[in-house]
């Protein structure tokens, strides 16, 4: 083993507070993709890439990939990274964190003269929150080449397609639709990022291990019945979508709370529109939107057919139709056992305190999974608050993360 | 007793089918108060009023009111009629067949060369339906001295208050907030009305004989937790509000359902709005509409405490907060006894099979209880649907109601 290396910790907060600076002054914090300030906070980040040692370029995806050669004639890359666009009024961390330890990773690997056998790509994707063109993860999608043509024909109400945003960003839309050819050359992807969840802060543990980013399943769920007077009919005779809806919420929790008990897996009814939705009416239909996740696919899948089985004769005795489809189903993605072993090592090494865990939410690496293995390290999140001005993460613990990336680099340096 | 009268059910149709002929050409049916359509029904009727041999004016509520005088000096009036207008998107029953079989009464003593003791008024109220004005029953409110400064104050989007807009069809608002004379010389009134429920048709009675109009409490409840993300926020630091509204809805169904079993009861949640209803988001707060009805009063009012009684604990439980504001206690108006009678024993003399029943909905005659003893008579309704153009009922149905009220207007002439 080599010795530990010091992170920057003050360089790592100037470069995020360099970044929070670039926001909308009405809105903090709001740098949405593709607009002039992400064009400016990307003219900043390609310095910043030069002064950590990166050669910045942007990618035809209009990805802003900081590139640094490594000694192995041919070896394939190590890379890191995540994003810098926010959603409006989002926070300082979510992505930014993740583009700002890998740019650490990489000027202290410099500072201290080392050289990996590797190459090292540091990426800021494209556009990794939904946007006005409607895709999220659009950098990542072009890179693994799955960014379809419906996809990049999309417009934004602008009229602007998303194609032409890509170009404008400095991408090159005629070369996506199959994977770039740095996809084939990354032999192994990591991603730092803020929890987004309360489990690491709650449970004082400094780094999540991501063992994978969970399956979604979402399902639309309608009940009918039939519309009323609240004073006319009799409660004998009602057919209350609403009173069907409420069992199905009161089941998927009750069910969803033992299945999560150890947190991998989660179950929510967010969304319910109420039709007529007037206070003297009897509920005649109710639109719900019901998710379950776990990296566990099967789990998934079962939890909302035993949802629908366990709904279906309960309608029945309101005298209500039920009405399912499934609207989509986004399989898991599994990390890489050797990356895994590299963070966990590199938290041992460190001192560090950390779990296993699963990522609840979407991230670019999901997307870089199809191309090269991946796995994500987390950092604790404040209260678990995100995509929310007061979204927070402290510099220590980003730091900290910081120097596990930099050690796994290091270890991936030597056994991939 | 007299001899039974016919009534002319042939002159029933041709009058509903007559005011359902003035409506919004492309939304059947629609004949809003206060529109040029409206004046020119009530232009209509008037001149059916005359032919009726009742003599019509316009109040200074802006009722038309058609009047017939009586053989006996000083008596009071027997009074019934109830409205013209509609919703939007309305039927061809609700209120109108109140107004035409009270002017058929009329007309079959007319043809008949029968004088009553008592004058007998017939009255189309002005805007019984909730208008553009905020008020609803503005007509009937006006003749009981309940319109207030604030009601007759409010502005149609337009700009025109609803002083102006009863001085447009022909009242005198300066007249109102004290009961106008008429109010303290009717004897007694009568409504006949669609049932706008289902018992009747169900049951295969003729005639309900309403014992009193519901007392209505409202509640607005909302519930507080704390919105996350689907995907990160582990079930078991979940403050899901809606979780907590669906125990709600389950709560107020299952003992509205006990309490309801005999017609005499009801409850329910009409309305429920899920903040910010995103189906990747945890619910962080649920508003929602509780409403009770029955002619108990206090009845409701303890159906709405243990609601509150129940909820707060389980919303504890769940992290949540509870908030609760009664918004409106509607008290219950009851039927006269000797109405009550006079109507039971027509239907008898007209071996037409009658139930009792409480009117859940409001009606003019909720208004004219302040002044004056009332009952109301409900005639079968299609399925129990109203406020909709399939709203239907038996024009037969119609005339056996007409012909009930024709009877008890006599008997009420020789008893009050």
């Amino acid at each position: 083993m080599t010795a530990l290396l010091a992170v920057d910790e003050a360089r790592i907060r100037r470069r995020i507070e360099g970044l929070a600076a670039l926001t909308e002054r009405e809105r903090p914090y709001t740098r949405r993709a593709f607009t002039d300030l992400y064009r400016q906070a990307r003219a900043w980040l390609a310095d910043e890439f030069r002064s950590g040692g990166l050669e910045p370029e942007v990618d035809a995806g209009g990805n802003l990939v900081g590139r640094r050669p490594g000694r192995r004639e041919g070896a394939r890359a190590l890379a890191s990274g995540s994003h810098i666009d926010t959603v409006a009024g989002g926070g300082r961390f979510d992505g930014i964190a993740g583009v700002v330890v890998a740019l650490e990773a990489a000027q202290v690997l410099l500072e201290n003269g080392i050289e990996l056998d590797h190459p090292l790509f540091v990426y800021d994707f494209l556009s990794e929150e939904p946007s006005d063109y409607g895709a999220s993860c659009v950098g990542s999608s072009a890179l693994v080449g799955t960014l379809t043509p419906a996809m990049l024909a999309a417009e934004a109400p602008s009229g602007e397609s998303l194609a032409a945003a890509v170009q404008r960003m400095g991408g090159d839309p005629r070369a996506l639709g199959a994977p770039l050819p740095d996809a084939g050359r990354i032999a192994g992807f990591l991603e730092l990022h803020i929890e987004q969840g309360p489990l690491l802060e709650r449970e004082r543990v400094a780094v999540g291990v991501v063992e994978g980013i969970v399956a979604i399943h979402r399902m639309a769920l309608t009940l009918r019945g039939k519309a009323g007077h609240a004073g006319t009919t009799p409660m004998t005779l009602r057919r209350d979508a609403l009173v069907g809806a409420s069992a199905v919420v009161q089941d998927v929790w009750e069910r969803a709370r033992v299945q999560g008990e150890d947190g991998g897996f989660v179950a929510t009814v967010g969304r319910m529109e109420v039709v007529p939705n007037g206070a003297n009416v009897v509920p005649g239909e109710v639109r719900m939107a019901l998710e379950a996740r776990s990296l566990d696919e099967a789990e998934v899948a079962a939890f909302l057919e035993a949802t629908l089985e366990r709904a279906r004769p309960r309608a029945a005795e309101l005298g209500l139709e039920l009405e399912a489809e499934v609207v989509s189903t986004a399989p898991a993605v599994r990390s890489d056992a050797r990356l895994l072993a590299a963070l966990e090592a590199s938290c041992q090494g460190r001192g560090l305190s950390y779990r296993r865990m699963s990522s609840g939410a979407g991230h670019d690496a999901m997307q870089i999974a199809q191309a090269a293995p991946v796995a994500m390290l987390f950092v604790p999140c404040a209260d678990g608050l995100s995509h929310h001005p007061d979204e927070h993460a402290e510099i220590a613990d980003i730091a900290a993360g910081a120097a596990v990336l930099l050690d796994a680099l290091q270890r991936l340096d030597r056994v991939l």
